[in-house]
């Protein structure tokens, strides 16, 4: 694979200019058979980081398009490896036509994100910081920027080599204990082991502590709508989102699928899931639909719980009983619907039912009188309440620039299982442990850590992280 | 304005990587203010044609993005001014940032084709050849790309410049004639004059002929559809194109706006009119909608004619009387609808009948006895005939690279203008005219080819043209 020539369109389509980028050994030369630099001094013979202007003729004589190319030479490229970038007029016939040329000579297709893989498999960036390329290009707000550049120019890198390097040290000390073992010499002072350990436990904790700020502003802060079947949860985010984003339908159990959509208020990006009804079911397709809302909801960190008051009292116990306890240390707001079509005193009913049953179920949940209030999803009634509720729940701390924040569920889960490997450290070091027992334990950290910057991976890994990347990147 | 300084973004929104463009005197100065190159020889320092990596700060010392900063210098880039294209990373982010910063620093944001217009008033390119550049931007097809490609090269600004030296010598010659009047002397031989003249049209009338199909490689091939009202002429739209294109319903008079689509057939481009059904109506709209249709039957090659079988004779014919005269030269097919629902002898009878109608009023039409079937557009019943009998109508004759073809309606327009003042010199030459009169028209002439490549323009004309281009362009 290293040795392919790869091309790809690194811009979309449309626009006035369109890049081609080639990377590879033989970008150069590939290029270099249809093109004719004004000039004619070829291609190879051009500086590295030097532009050319000059024809593109891919069929024989015929000129395709007058274009500027840019030369990069191994190293000094993105990928480390020789690029060469073909600015050419923004016409889908021409992009084509210069695409069909390069892989008619021998170059391959890029997969999604194989430039910035090449570009970390020939060390010119570690596996965290490629990953930040998507980001960066994803990112759409200063703060989910602002974490992604913060990523990319290694702030997270280094503060993982910080906690490795005293990892390592841990790890010398505990493997000179071993090596001399027998002599009964104990190198390492056990007291000064478990304080080492306890400063990369803090350092560790906050940082996977930092990932629900950190993926709420990449991805939105999660909120769950749920509901009792045909409660209006669909309609509800439908007015939220201002469009039809959901399939509304009075047959129950239309959703099935867990639909998102995502707004952003007062400049916070927030995700709504909308969830199956929950309701008795024997139907299979809906019963996984259940399970999944239910693991939904346990992701949320604000929980919109909306409640039909035409319902019989004992279905929204049932529901209550299934979805409040998953609600603990959650943000959750009561939305009894329907106030345009249902009296007064049968939505008082229901909101004083709702609140029975948040008594009875709903141990540990964030919630006050004022988060429950009438509204009618379907005509919009008193959507602003809820808009400020979840401006008020959301409270993201801000985010200052160089501050290190994980955004990655790749690198939280590294980080998650580094800190189970520190703890069963600690707990081995105070229990008195043979330091060899230990020492498994804390090579695994070390291992978690590495592979965040992508010093141990495989094929498989990578893959995947690529797949995310467009075509081009 | 051309001391401005202008920036936009070249790409479209989306892919791995974005381009902005920024030309003008202070575009260096201004880039320079948010780059910090790696190496930190500042930009002003850096050759024309050199690329350089480095950081963006929009916003004091935090890193907005890691670029590819491209310089280059007057006179050699597109615009002819001093330009630097940023490349960065495609977010919308970024992009907005940095196209903020620019315009905070003094930039203005481009029009469209300014880019273009300004290499145009640099003396870069002549006005024929920055019109090709929006042409090869919109090239979707080898052919429309070919004739794009012609003109931006200079092939027709060339045969241009050749008929403009005739038409100097010419002019030369009879101001000569002028000058020595009064001795009456006859310096230019009024034979040569003529043929010189007759050179010039036939080349002028070449160019003029070669627009129709120009036009029709780079727009598509133009075919009506027309028929009474609620023949059904929507909705064979929309089996021909397989979209809801038109908008069909029952009441009679719905399509009063001629709806275009297009669609390319054994690498030919059709383009779809859509008509008002023609009956006699006291609607104004509806009236203004039947002009149109006869004006725009009289600009299309191809004419379908669909026919409701369960229409009375009477119906028929009239629209027959209206409708055949303006098809004269045309390629026609008769369409006898809705045999889904209609028994074969209405069907039969209506075709005998439109043959009828076809010898009273269609003089001149090209027609021949399977140029008429029946179809049911609702079903989609022989669609393959049609799109046979539309291929083996349009024939279009192939065009070769180097061939020089008019497909802007401007310069079409300036050239018929011309051959219209060389006809009156012909006259005036043949009649005995003075020289001054004669003269006039063969200034006139030159003025005309004048405007084609924008020796001779003014702001409105130029603001038409470059309006059409792409922001960014």
């Amino acid at each position: 694979m290293k040795g392919d020539t790869i091309c790809a369109l690194a811009t979309a389509q449309g626009g006035a200019i369109n890049v081609i980028r080639v990377s590879g050994e033989r970008a150069v030369e590939l290029v270099s058979g249809i093109f004719v630099p004004k000039g004619n001094v070829p291609l190879e013979q051009r500086k590295s980081h030097t532009v050319i202007f000059g024809d593109l003729c891919t069929d024989g004589s015929e000129i395709l398009d007058e274009v500027l190319v840019t030369v990069m030479r191994a190293p000094h490229s993105y990928t480390g490896e020789d690029s060469v970038e073909i600015s050419c007029h923004a016409s889908a016939y021409i992009t084509q036509q210069v695409m069909l040329s390069l892989l008619d000579m021998g170059a391959r297709q890029a997969d999604p994100g194989e430039f910035t893989m090449r570009a970390f498999l020939n060390g010119k960036m570690d596996l965290s910081r490629a990953e930040a390329v998507a980001d960066l290009v994803a990112s759409t707000s200063r703060a989910s920027h602002r974490l992604a550049m913060n990523q990319l120019k290694g702030g997270f890198s280094h503060e993982l080599g910080n906690l490795r390097n005293k990892l390592l040290k841990l790890t010398t000390l505990m493997e000179l204990e071993l090596d001399f073992g027998e002599e009964d010499v104990t190198f390492a002072d056990r007291g000064e082991l478990l304080q080492l350990c306890d400063e990369v436990e803090t350092v560790m904790s906050r940082l996977a502590g930092s990932f629900s700020v950190g993926n709420a502003v990449k991805n939105g802060v999660p909120v769950a709508i749920v509901g009792e079947t045909n409660a209006g949860k669909s309609t509800l985010l439908n007015a939220l989102l201002h469009e039809d984003r959901a399939i509304v339908s009075d047959i129950c159990g239309t959703t099935r699928d867990t639909i998102e959509g995502t707004m952003t208020l007062s400049g916070v990006a927030f995700r709504f899931i909308d969830t199956a009804g929950l309701r008795e079911t024997h139907d299979v397709v809906e019963r996984m639909g259940i399970e999944r809302t239910l693991e939904q909801l346990k992701k949320s960190s604000i929980a919109l719980w909306i409640i039909d008051p035409a319902a019989e009292a004992k279905q929204i116990e049932e529901l209550a009983r299934k979805l409040l306890p998953v609600c603990e240390g959650k943000k959750l707001a009561i939305l009894v619907n329907k106030c345009d079509v249902i009296d007064p005193i049968t939505l008082s009913k229901a909101m004083e039912w709702a609140k029975l049953m948040l008594g009875k179920y709903g141990n540990g949940i964030e919630w006050e009188q004022r988060d429950m209030w009438a509204i009618s999803a379907r005509q919009g009634t008193n959507m602003d309440k809820l808009e400020e509720f979840l401006v008020r729940s959301a409270a993201m701390p801000s985010i200052a620039a160089g501050d290190v924040v994980v955004t990655n569920v790749r690198h939280y889960e590294a980080l998650v299982r580094a800190l189970e490997n520190i703890r069963e450290v600690k707990h081995g070091l105070a229990g008195g442990l043979p330091g060899d027992l230990v020492s498994e334990h804390l090579r695994a950290a070390i291992g978690n850590l590495s592979e965040i910057v992508g010093e141990v991976t495989n094929d498989e890994i990578l893959g995947n992280i690529f797949a995310n990347f467009c075509i081009g990147k």
